[in-house]
């Protein structure tokens, strides 16, 4: 059974399209690698772009804020664009004009709708905050009524999308392989560092595995 | 003398305005720190937003791209939204709702222009790749006319943005501190990796300074 595409006119690459994907598989992929994301809205006409963290549920994609947040106010109901991108590295060619980036990038199309539901919330960011640290949740104070109200999810269906990925050494111009030109890739990647516990940590308090063990991409 | 704000009501913060700023020195900072950007601009109502690069000359920020992609078509003379973002880190506190990450983000509001001088247009090319490699713009094969004509560079003054900033261990609820739960911050960075070097390159051709001094943030 062939998936359906997430493909439409909107999100379809203009160009590049060997770089291109549609299915649900190369999206998520990028999508669990990293976290970050840039939600775009327009308020008045102007687009706004603002960085947030997003998480998937299946084939629903959430992100949240600030109840007071212009981004979460501006949002709910109406179209928006949800791009995650991860820079894998500098490209360096022989001429200017083949020099890029390798990336993996997500663009996502769709109408973001505010959870309304109380228990539905909680149980959101728990799986958020157990997604990226496996069983934290439970180890936390847990969340007053307050604080669930200070807090906004927003989620769309993943339905229109699409993702693009350059990896690998330059593509120069075949004549340009003569020169003598140092040619290849700077990779970059997002490392985890070693943990900065707080002051204010308690004595013998110890970091549990889903800390010691995180690790990013 | 006091340098007049970028503040304007589209871009002041809303909330947190302890995390914010307002003035050049702390968005170049950003900028200088991080050539990936987001670009929001609209399109028949619809928010789209493009990773690209960004640089930076003096008070205008320009960011490039093929001539024929949506994003360099769809934003010369029109408003967008360019935002530059860092994660820097987990944020992990005692509740679930003190959790957070360090960052450091820029958000810039203005009208693009396309760069229409072919002279000015390979000028800024050169401050661009030199900008990040100093010197390499002159051992490249030079750009031709056929390149440059295929390259769109769009830019604007740098005259309407915020700059948001967290930093440091999390900021619990005072009584939350007497909890034995492990909290600091996990700190991320995005580190250059060793050169991969094309299989390619002629041999005996070493990588100049601007590659092995590399670094980015």
């Amino acid at each position: 059974m062939t998936e359906p595409s997430l493909k439409s006119g909107r999100v379809r690459l203009r160009r590049r399209h060997d770089r291109g994907a549609y299915d649900r598989a190369s999206l998520y992929a990028v999508l669990d690698a990293m976290p970050l994301c840039h939600v775009g809205y327009v308020v008045d006409g102007q687009p706004y772009v603002t960085p947030t963290l997003q998480w998937r549920e299946g084939d629903r994609i959430y992100w949240h804020g600030s109840a007071a947040s212009r981004m979460l106010r501006a949002t709910d109901g109406v179209q928006v664009c949800l791009t995650v991108s991860l820079l894998d590295g500098f490209v360096m060619a022989r001429s200017g004009f083949h020099h890029s980036i390798n990336y993996r990038s997500a663009m996502l199309l769709g109408k973001a709708e505010k959870v309304t539901d109380k228990d539905a919330k909680v149980r959101h960011m728990q799986r958020f905050v157990d997604g990226l640290f496996p069983g934290r949740w439970d180890m936390l104070r847990p969340a007053t009524p307050k604080e669930m109200k200070a807090t906004s999810i927003l989620g769309m269906d993943i339905a229109e999308a699409s993702v693009k990925v350059r990896a690998g050494p330059p593509g120069d111009d075949e004549e340009d392989y003569s020169l003598p030109i140092w040619a290849g890739v700077i990779p970059l990647a997002l490392q985890t560092l070693p943990l900065a516990p707080d002051p204010r940590n308690l004595p013998g308090v110890a970091a549990p595995d889903h800390l010691t063990r995180f690790k990013i991409g």
